[in-house]
């Protein structure tokens, strides 16, 4: 059975800097927080915990240091915790920052901002502060209404573009001017394309990483969607040998939050299970 | 047979105003000239010769005014004409006026300014004057090389919103911030909603204006994919009595530039040589 890795599976830049800087922090720090999981990756939040960081809802005055996760907060948290005199440490990817910074020029220059992406998805939660009390929400397909003549757009890093394509193609007749950054986020779009090509070469697809990662959760469906046997796995103990029977062909491919020691851990079940006709190398 | 005539066809709002101001001047002036067709329509532009306005392709110094058509001119012919001391009657649309400054707008805010529309077309050279070194001139369907990050799109005013869509969904990828002025009249849009409407009830569809004019041709090539048996014609005299043998219904709508006379001339022909077997009422 041969198994082929994903060049691109796992931590991109924004959650590989983001969890640098938490267990810098653990190591040299009491009182030090992340402000809801760092990443969405329950295993990388655990051993977060076992080394004194625990995530919180909430900031409190006995709080040393929070640190900000990739995802980002809403400019309002921010502002509480600074009112507070706690530190902040701030670990929001550099490319959500950017989608923040431009929902408030869009914001002061006049435009009704509208955000592509998952309204529950914290985030969106965080760009949406920085959008303005007229600010919509839009998830992939939808059209919002009460659109304004004058529109810009702001995208969730981790959307596919092709969602970026029907929204703008459903507003586009309703408007006079309409301003988009792209702040789709490059490796996102990256993972999606190698998964394509990987796809048409491989009997089962396991995709690795959170079930609360939006990012892994699109991969999975993206997969199930080009017609691959697809299974959605956070750890290594979930795996079944019965999967693999008959597979000649293993792909393995993981969220931007999924960290290489998952991946390691499948790797090495897959080839201790095996499947029960499997042929091929094992890599 | 029953004749329905489109309530959009003919003269939109920028043509009837230049038109006007060109027989206002017919009565007023001599030595006036229009620098090109004043619209593209053949027989409006012959009746204004009959009354001393002749349409010629450069300024001299003897002339005493020039009047601007619809489709507006380079910057740089303005210009000539100013330094000349020749009085200027500016006659371009409000409309392509707004997509020039749009263009010269989107050129100081340093976007690579992308013009959508048809290069040879006089409306889009006056454009691309005011967008710039870098302007590119895409058609619909073509997608624009060497782009830029920041790239801004203004479209020529007769184009399908279609056509916007599918040049959004070709760069959307490609770019990190895209700034689009839908310049796109709405009267082209209402005019080919309309045929849509009546393309399902009608037997055959006349479509009347200027050979030349880009939106005519449009709407004819509009009606042929809506799968209607259409004839493009420019006056009265081109109808054929065997084009309506066993019609029951014929549809007439007209370009932008097409006057009022041309569409009731057609009626009449069409009610005076009438079809073979035809059979209804006629208006």
């Amino acid at each position: 059975m041969t198994i082929t890795v994903a060049k691109m599976a796992g931590f991109c830049f924004g959650v590989k800097r983001a969890v640098n800087m938490a267990f810098d922090m653990a190591s040299s720090k009491n009182g030090v927080y992340t402000l809801g999981p760092i990443i969405h990756n329950p295993q990388v939040v655990a051993k977060l915990k076992e080394r004194g960081i625990e995530d919180v809802e909430e900031p409190t005055e006995d709080m040393k240091a929070i640190i900000i996760r990739t995802h980002g907060i809403p400019i309002e948290t921010y502002e509480k915790i600074q009112a507070m005199g706690i530190e902040i440490i701030d670990a929001t990817c550099p490319f959500v920052k950017k989608a923040q910074q431009y929902a408030k020029l869009l914001r002061e220059e006049g435009y009704q901002v509208i955000v592509l992406g998952d309204k529950h998805h914290p985030e969106v939660k965080s760009i949406m502060s920085y959008a303005g009390a007229d600010v919509s929400v839009v998830k992939d397909g939808e059209t919002p209404e009460g659109l304004k003549p004058r529109v810009g757009v702001v995208v969730q890093t981790t959307q596919p573009v092709d969602a970026l394509k029907r929204l703008l193609s459903n507003i586009v007749d309703k408007i006079k001017e309409i301003k988009v950054y792209n702040t789709i986020c490059n490796s996102t779009a990256l993972r999606l394309k190698e998964t394509n090509e990987m796809s048409g070469d491989v009997d089962i697809m396991i995709i690795a990483g959170g079930k609360n990662s939006a990012n892994t959760t699109q991969l999975a469906n993206h997969c199930v969607s080009l017609g691959v046997c697809t299974y959605h796995i956070e750890t290594a103990l979930e795996l079944q040998q019965h999967w693999f029977d008959g597979v000649a062909h293993v792909g393995i491919t993981a969220g931007a939050s999924t960290p290489d020691w998952i991946i390691q851990e499948i790797i090495e079940r897959i080839n201790h299970i095996g499947g029960k006709t499997g042929n091929g190398s094992s890599k």
